[in-house]
């Protein structure tokens, strides 16, 4: 294939979350060209929801010529297994059990259709088109109201033997702490280091230091965001929120480094909008658990994916990134 | 090259210990056809143990041929560097320092030299001649007297940007939890789960309970294999020591679950004498701690390989598996 034809072809990337989908044509320089999207909520079938996802997506494939100029349709959803192209057991979507969705969308679409979970496809977005470009190893972590994650070894994703590899959120940072929501599993990362767990982490230590600031705030406005602007003015308590949160993330990812010794760990959602905040004690405490000879390598790296492209991005990368 | 050819061809296998080096000559189907050994500790310099070892070694590859029938020479090694081949700052050897030890193998020898920690090279024995045939995910992990590990993703062994990955020994499974005796860290996994962890912990427990059949031992004759004796004859506190042991590996082997997912989980070295003493305890506390999608599927399973042989397999199976 010439370079030619090469910078013509694209690929459609999706990303299908619990309450919104949206879709994207991206070619191979990470240009998301077109782009669009519509709720997933509203389709109780999956069928259903194919054929609307049809209705919209088709006029941007014929704006592009046929099928035949995409290299396939990328897709990250929660609980996508690569291997199968299935979705399993997803809590947060409408449509239950295990459901061929790779198959029906190849059907429906007449293209090759990839799917993984979304921190997967993350990953491999950073590692076509943003922080990790070049990287053979490193670890994507993704804070935002769960914790999810994508690790990248030797050049590959690693999708393990059933194609859920990567649950990083899941694994337990305090045994016995605190009790997650809705897995009911003590002390997981998720419970500390997602903006649910910062959230509930903040009305604790507000309600046993009433002098903070957090207290003008009613109960269902905390959250990450105002947590931060309390920082930023200083609170203390806003302060130690993130100290605190920063220390479990770094012991987790301290036994992240010595499990793969990737030379980046990506960080990535609306959580690191805190900046420095967390980042710092992150680091402090990640330096502090690791093994010597594991000490003062690994960079510590924000995502310069722009976020509202970034999951298009790494769902089309799913088909990009393998072209044969 | 044809099979015959092939079945001719063989190679050595050398693992290094900080007091033992254990060499052999393995053919392709994983036989043992000679072995030797000599003190690692009585050479402080590295040259006069390459020396001696060369001396030892050079009647076994002048009985198969030359140097030619030789795939080459593979190395597990305490901090052995599977990228540079040096060994890097290892606390229990002679040599200090970043000594280049596969390029002075290769220079005396006249055959490539492939090093790595003795860890990964039991996990590639395993794949290629034990337990782990087969399979193209699967995590080992090494009991003895500390804990190493190896993990396999996708069928290549995980080395990681700089050549560590995988010293799951120093993850940390409970945060402030017991000081280990060499690295300061708090609370990871080889200060409980390895024979030495085992120790403090019978020491420990029998301190507290003076009817344990464990006070009848000496102080320095309680380790993992006195501690089973006792648990054999159902001193309730023995079998408390392995109940102990098996929950901290079992929560440490849920987390390393959640990263790569498995299809198996292979122990090996002195502690898994213990049998269902430890493995139950153990397979209870990594099912309790993972996250539904991973329950019941991941396989724990000890070693196959013959314990004296397993090291000098897994040394030569870093080039009997690579040929090209």
């Amino acid at each position: 294939m010439s370079l030619t034809n090469l910078s013509r072809r694209v690929a459609l990337g999706i990303d299908i979350g619990g309450t919104n989908t949206k879709f994207g044509v991206v070619n191979h320089r990470g240009e998301v060209l077109e782009k669009g999207g519509l709720r997933t909520d509203e389709y109780q079938k999956v069928e259903d929801f194919i054929d609307a996802l049809s209705d919209s997506v088709q006029p941007l494939i014929e704006k592009y010529g046929t099928a035949e100029n995409f290299d396939g349709i990328g897709v990250g959803i929660p609980n996508g297994n690569y291997y199968t192209g299935t979705i399993e057991q997803a809590a947060n979507l409408p449509w239950k059990g295990i459901v061929p969705f790779g198959e029906m969308m190849k059907a429906k679409f007449n293209m090759r259709c990839t799917i993984t979970n979304d921190a997967n496809a993350a990953a491999l977005g950073e590692m076509l088109f943003g922080a990790a470009r070049g990287m053979k190893d490193f670890i994507m972590i993704t804070l935002g109201t769960g914790v999810g994650s994508g690790i990248v070894a030797n050049g590959n994703l690693i999708y393990g033997h059933d194609g859920f590899a990567g649950e990083l959120g899941h694994t337990i940072v305090k045994p016995g702490g605190r009790k997650h929501w809705s897995t009911g599993s003590e002390g997981s990362l998720e419970a500390y280091a997602s903006a649910t767990g910062i959230a509930i982490t903040a009305k604790k230590m507000r309600a046993e230091f009433p002098s903070s600031m957090l207290n003008q705030y009613p109960e269902d406005a905390i959250n990450s965001k105002t947590v931060y602007e309390c920082a930023v003015k200083e609170d203390p308590i806003a302060i130690e929120v993130f100290r605190y949160t920063g220390q479990k993330l770094g012991e987790a990812l301290a036994n992240f480094v010595m499990f793969s010794s990737p030379e980046a760990i990506l960080l990535f959602g609306g959580v690191i909008k805190a900046g420095d905040f967390i980042l710092k004690p992150t680091k402090l405490h990640m330096e502090r658990n690791l093994f010597p000879i594991f000490r003062n390598k690994v960079r510590l790296v924000f995502s310069e994916l722009d976020e509202a492209d970034a999951a298009i991005l790494g769902a089309s990368a799913l088909v990009l990134g393998s072209m044969k």
